[in-house]
Order: C-alpha cells, then sequence, then structure tokens
C-alpha cells in the first residue's frame, strides 16, 4: 500500500533545489513542530547542531552564547533525559536553566496554562521549553507570550526536537537521506515521535515505511497527513516485510497503558511479531543504523542484542540530542524573530 | 468604620519629612515581617529594586554582586512564581541556588525545623529563602541560625517580598503613595499578603480599605494590627463603596478550601458579592491600577475582563518581584549585619 | 570480646610506613567503597579536601577546577544534606550540577538502572552522583559507564563520602587517629555510614568498639568484615563499658521502620540502653568529640544536651562534607583513570 508521494510545496522544492542552507537565517519565534518547517530550516538546524557538537567536545565544554539568557523547563510530564538534556544544553550556552515541574506547582493550584506562560516570562524566562499531555498547548502558549517556546513533546501530536536528533543522527550514519527507506516499527497512532519524524525524514527526502498492529497505525493516515499532502509515506503490517532492504529502523517503546487499553495485543504477542531482533534486523541493508526514542523495553519492541549492538544508535541519539537542543536553543534566543 | 489615624513612631515621622534614604544604610541581618521596617528601610529597598530593573534590562541581565554566595529555597508548601522568582533573583546576582523542598528531603524524615536549618547554614547557605505553611517558622529559624533568612511567606503571617513588589508597582503607577487609598479585597483575615501589604503601604502613607465578607476580616482588626498602634486602616463590607474614588485595588486569590470549612459562601455568592469586575472598577478612580498577588482564579475574585484588561499591573507585579527580591539579597548578602 | 587485630594488607602496611601521601597520584576511576581505599589514598582525600576548605573560606568562595564539567545528582533515595553538599561542592568547583530524582523520572517509567546510567553518560555527565536503596547499585552502574561514578549511599552497604567526612573531621579533633578508640553506637547491621567509617578509620590507625543491641550488630561480624581480613574492631554491647576511656563516639541514626519490624526494643528502651546522654559522654576522655551523620533523633539515640553541646562535631561534619565532596569530584575528574 504505497501512498503517492506529492511534493510538499513548491516554495520547499526550490528551497530543495538551491542547496545553500547557509543563505536561509533563521527567522521563527518557536519550535513548535517539525510539519511546518522547510528543508531549509532543518537543514540549518542540523549545520548549528554540527558546530554545537564541536562546543561539546572541547576540553572546556561552555560557551557564553546564551549568558544572561534564562530557560525554563516546564514539564507537565515526567522525564528523565528530554528535561536533563535541554538544562545541560541551556547551561553549555552559558544560559541559566530553571526547572518548573507541573505538580508542586501553581498549576496544582488550578492556574491556568496561559497564566503560568505569562507569569514564567514576566519572571524572566526567555526561552520556554514545554512538555504537556496534551495535543496543542505549546501551541496554545505561543501564542500568549513573547518568550520563545520549543515543544519538547505534547500528547500525541509532536516532538520536533526529538526527530531533529534521529534526522540528525542518520544523516550521520547514512550520509544524504534522500531516496533513503526508513522503518518506524510500533504505536504510530500515538507517538508525537513517528509523526515528527514522518516529517523531519520525508521533508529531507527519505521514504518511510510505517510498521505496527493495524490498530496501533494511523486510520488512512489521516492523523499522519494533518494538513498539507502525505509525504512518501507506505504502510506495512509484517515487520520482515518492511525490513527487507531498509536502509535504517527506529523502533517505538511500548506504551504498557495500551495493553490495558486492548488497543495492543499482549507484550508476548507483540514482541513475537514486531520485535527488532538480530534475524530481522538481518533483513535490512548491512549495518542499517537502528534508533529508539527511549527509555527502551528490552526484549519487548527490541531485544537486548539490538538494543546494545553494533548497530545500535541508541546512545548517540542522546548524546546527539544535546547538539540538537543547543541548536535550537541557539537559533531561537539569538536569531529567531 | 474608620480606624484612626496614629502616625507610626516619632523616629518614622522624622524619617518621613527628611527624605533622604540614601543616607540610611541596611542594617538588617534578616527579612521577616514589614510590620517593623522603617518607611526609610522600605524606601531604601525601592530604591535598590530600581537599580536591579536597569540590571535586568541590560542585553546581558547578570551582575556578579553576590558572586560566591549560595542562596537556598527552603519551600515546605509548593510554589511556581515565588521559588523561581527568588532562583533568577539569586542567579542574575551570580549567587549559586540549591533548591530545598519540604516533601522529599530530610524534613520527611521528621528532622526538626532548627536541624534543617542548622544543616544548611553549615553546608554553606548564606540566605535562606524559606516559604512554611506555619506563621512564625522563619522567625524561629532566624533566631537559630547566622545565614540571612528571607521570609517567603509563612502561613498566615508574613509575606514580605509580595508586599515590597506591591508596593513598587504602585508606586510606579502612583507615584507617591502619601495618602492614596488602596482597597484590598477579599479573604483578609488569612491572608499573608494583605496583612504585610498593610504596614508596608501604611508606612509609605497611603490609607487602606479593606473588604471582603464579614467572615473573613479580622475581628477588630487584632490580627492585622500587630504589637504597633493601627495605622490608616478602614473597613468597608461593600464593594461598591470600597472602590468610590479608589486609587488602586488589590484583589485577594480565594483559598477553596474556604468555602468547605463554611467561611465563604459559595464561589457564585462571593463572586456576586466581592468580584473586581469592569463595572466596580470603573466607581475607582480612572487608571486605576489593578493588583493580585496570583495566581488568579477568573470568573471568581477578578473577571477574565479586569484580569487581562489595560489597568491590570498583574504581569508588571511579577516582572517588579525579581528586583525585589534581587534588592532583598543584595541589602541583606552584601550590607547586612 | 576483641577481634584480633591484623594488618590489612602487606602493601598497605608499606604504604603506613612511608608516610609520603604527597607521592602517590589519585588514579582511580570511581568512589564506589573505602574498603579497597590505602591509607595513602584515604590521606590524599582528607589533604586535598584541606586545600578545598580554603577556598570555601575565600571571600569569593569558588575557583573554576570543574568548569566545563558536568555533575548528575541521581537520587533513588531523598536527601537534603548529601544531595545538597554534593550541589555545591560541583557549584564551587565550577561544574555544572544537574538533579535527577529517581521519582519523575525515566526511572517511573521502568528504565533500568544501566540504561538510565549510561542516558545520563551519554547526555553529558562526566561525573554520577548516585544514591540507591540497593547494596552494590553504584558499583553495577560503574561497570557500565565511562562516567565517573561516586557511591553517595548504596543500602546498608557503604557510604564513602560520608565515613571520609567523619574521618577528617576526627582527624581535626583528635590529630592523628593512630590507636584512638572510637564508638560506633547503634545499629551497626544496617548502617552503611558504620560498614564505611570501620573501614575508613581503622585503615587510619584507630581502633573501633561497635556497640548497640544484639539484634543490631552483625553476627560474627562477616557482614562487617567482608572480604577482607579483619581490622581493629571490638564489640560490646554495653555502653557504659564502651565508652570508658573512648576517645571519640559516633551516634548513629535508629531507623524507626526497625522498631516496628521487631529487630529494636521499643523507643523507650533504646533510649535507656543506648543513648549518648551527659552521664555516659563523661565516661569518655575529656572532650571526646561527639559525631552524628544526622539528621538526628534527638532523644532517641542522643539526648538534646549532647546534640548540641560542646563536643558535639555534627555541624562541623556537615561543613566538612562539602569539602570532602569537593575533593572526590576534582580528584575523580581531574586526575582520576
Amino acid at each position: 500500500m504505497v501512498v503517492r508521494p506529492e511534493r510538499l510545496t513548491a516554495a520547499a522544492t526550490a528551497e530543495q533545489e538551491t542547496h545553500q542552507p547557509q543563505a536561509a537565517p533563521w527567522s521563527r519565534q518557536h519550535l513548535l513542530d517539525v510539519d511546518n518547517l522547510s528543508r531549509e530550516e532543518i537543514l540549518l538546524l542540523l549545520q548549528t547542531a554540527e558546530g554545537m557538537e564541536e562546543v561539546l567536545q572541547r576540553r572546556v565544554a561552555r560557551t557564553p552564547a546564551l549568558r544572561g539568557l534564562t530557560v525554563v523547563n516546564l514539564f507537565y510530564e515526567a522525564s528523565t533525559r528530554t528535561r536533563a538534556s535541554f538544562e545541560l544544553a541551556g547551561k553549555v550556552l552559558g544560559a541559566d536553566v530553571i526547572n518548573v515541574a507541573g505538580s508542586g506547582s501553581s498549576v496544582a493550584k488550578g492556574e491556568s496554562l496561559i497564566d503560568t506562560v505569562r507569569t514564567l516570562k514576566a519572571i524572566g524566562a526567555d526561552v520556554l521549553v514545554m512538555r504537556h499531555p496534551s495535543s496543542g498547548a505549546p501551541q496554545l502558549a505561543a501564542r500568549q507570550t513573547e518568550a520563545h517556546v520549543i515543544n519538547a513533546g505534547d500528547g500525541w501530536h509532536a516532538h520536533p526536537t526529538q526527530a531533529l536528533l534521529d534526522a540528525y543522527t542518520l544523516q550521520k550514519a547514512l550520509g544524504s537521506l534522500e531516496d533513503r527507506r526508513i522503518v518506524i516499527v510500533g504505536d504510530i497512532t500515538h507517538s508525537r515521535v513517528a509523526r515528527s519524524n514522518i516529517w523531519a525524514l520525508t521533508t529531507l527526502g527519505a521514504r518511510i515505511t510505517l510498521c505496527g498492529p493495524r490498530t496501533l497505525l494511523p486510520r488512512g493516515l489521516e492523523g499522519v497527513a494533518g494538513p498539507r499532502a502525505l509525504p512518501h509515506v507506505e504502510i506495512e503490517d509484517d515487520l520482515d516485510r518492511a525490513m527487507a532492504g531498509a536502509d535504517a529502523v527506529m523502533a517505538l517503546r511500548v506504551q504498557r497503558e495500551r495493553i490495558k487499553g486492548a488497543a495492543l495485543p499482549s507484550l508476548r504477542e507483540y514482541a513475537a511479531r514486531y520485535q527488532l531482533n538480530a534475524e530481522r534486523l538481518a533483513l535490512a541493508e548491512e549495518g542499517a543504523p537502528v534508533l529508539h526514542p527511549g527509555p527502551m523495553n528490552e526484549g519487548v519492541e527490541v531485544s537486548a542484542e539490538v538494543a546494545h549492538g553494533l548497530q545500535s544508535e541508541v546512545e548517540r541519539q542522546v548524546q546527539h540530542g544535546v547538539a540538537i537542543r543547543m541548536a535550537a536553543l541557539y537559533l531561537l534566543a539569538r536569531t529567531g524573530a
């Protein structure tokens, strides 16, 4: 079942042909989603992250680029890696970082999201990094504040810095993503990671094969496609067929609460049909990189052997996450609108 | 029912006449309450905050004034804005800031307040910013430590930096507060914000009209007056009458738990009689500033229209809070006893 | 019941005789336990802490020794003093410090300890300070990461920086510990503090008298001795006899949950037999220092009079804790393998 490839917009096509990302200065106020980023913008982010990796490899891995600025991590959902990754990204750039958790804050007193966001801006937040269980919350916040808003994951909707770090990781492993075929396997419907990756990777020219139980694949892809014409996306519910000749594969985390909700078969059955294991990985191109947004359920969506095997990019993804978040903070706060 | 105006002390009167706050260096070890601050001390705090606002407006909004010092936020009650405001204030001044929450700490192991305070001083706290549900806790702590203690809100008792930021905001909006009439509406009895504001504003020469349901007004004002003679305070239980010709108005947050406790009528009835809405605001002087300590219950103590209207100073209060807290940290840590 | 004193190893003996700790550079990657530290290594840590105390007494008590490095506090158990102490130690040395709590993190999503540790290293942790309820967790973590791991307390097993700060405090109070007799009173079996102190203090030449209810003393001392031959350790279940002529005494915190578990008599009975009070302290050498790892249950394992008396070193222990942790961070991160 091949979804017909269409160019995203005429403008995007033009940008892709000029190949001069340096020429386009960053002009966005917020980083809320990937679906409206041009190829040029994505390449500028990845290129800026390259520079940030160099900073991270210095003996004194710090730079005062954002000195005097305040980054607030506003997390309405628990997260270790994303919160710590943004915290370090801000500190490496010389910003001050303040953590505000949804619980234990005024949120618990029933303050509205909008008031919280305005308050944090008034306190001095230059950038608000926001994770929220409701899709659209960062967009709502962004309309109400002059602070820069970075979506660090909202509901089932989007997780742009994750998609950017995945694109960065894949580009490092594969070179250009043009015409590469990347398998995303798991619960596509409820995954903001999958959704944002589809936009980022197809914008960079890749083809995507989505794979998973039918109950967890978006019906007719409406959910995936969103407002724009559908990019190079294919659906395949057999993982062996999906893996045959794939250039890379990304396994998604099984949310155990889906099991109870009956949207998923048992973990055992899921693992039997959709676990990324060594045999299945062997069907892909030699050395095909394996990605996972973490934290992994080893033995469920990925075997321990593959999780920690030579093709695993999982730790590099985490590493690249700091560079990508530095790039996002820098572009928004120093050159954004 | 007008409470007779009395001058606070002869000394205070003298200070008011000399108008040379610069002449009085700061000499206090702690900032625990407003009721013992002279007019000169309050003016010194507000004047120092002016300088801090200039720091905050710099391109690189940081200064190393408190570099090498450690501020510990010891919060036994949840708070977003006050904790984050002190955290940023400390960081802007170059101090290191460590957050310690009442829960999840040794407090949970039953350690006494005094031992916690002594331990934090021994670890290196130069300033302890403390919020506690029990009135008097910061006073108790201050007697047991050589660290500077700032009361960031204790029970129903006091919240000095809130009152100072309110005074600062009103002074910016109205100029001198001398003989200005300011309405405070809501649950006066249980409000540390009201209590501290009464002291701060009357010390600066303002007259106060307290307004709210009789169950939430202090009986005979004993609770308000404390150890000193009662300043320019008037009580009026009809909000329309209170608002007539007022120079400014401060609405207090309705604590929903008071409803259950039957000290308050229903929210609907409260809103009908005491909500600050556009019609009532129109009874005040033209352009009278509207304050609220936040977070607001829109539609209860304040209408959405007024909360976000042109006369609302709510976001500026939050903004000024950082400057006031910088001033308090600076005066205590750099020039305090 | 005297346990026969044996030299720890021939090598250790040789080191003790040369008395040239300066000559031995630090070569360990991790600080996991005290039982494998040589006398020379312990002395190097204490000597480095001396230098750190000088830094802490400067007018601007900061040094950029670890600038550009990232310390992650990974605490699976709540702690005020240890976490804040490491946080300040890192900041004084110019490192960035990121706090990660076991709850509210990916840990809650079921991520394995090993994956968490690898993730934090990939994010950029140069040093992982780790507290965990399971004995051996930091050792497990250390085998899986290239970050430096400091054990900040694991189960009943070890708490090396506590033992080092205790040794440092005793050395300051008593001079050399050679042949000094130190009483440790309380629940020895379940105390990582006692276990690590036994190793540290005997390695420095002290003799230890363990005292407490038989149910809380290690059977045959197997648990205490571990893999090496048993050092100068004596057991005495009568506190008066233990205190007679002691050079110093350390009271351990009574874990109230042991009472329910019937391993302890009632608190009242415990206090009657094992509370360190003024009469018992008077049996020791004049001015014998009193230590406690905190937080203290005053009136249980220690009387209020002794807790806050002239011989109490409790606040100095906390103070020294920062210097010791600075020393550990510095030696591992700047000169470690």
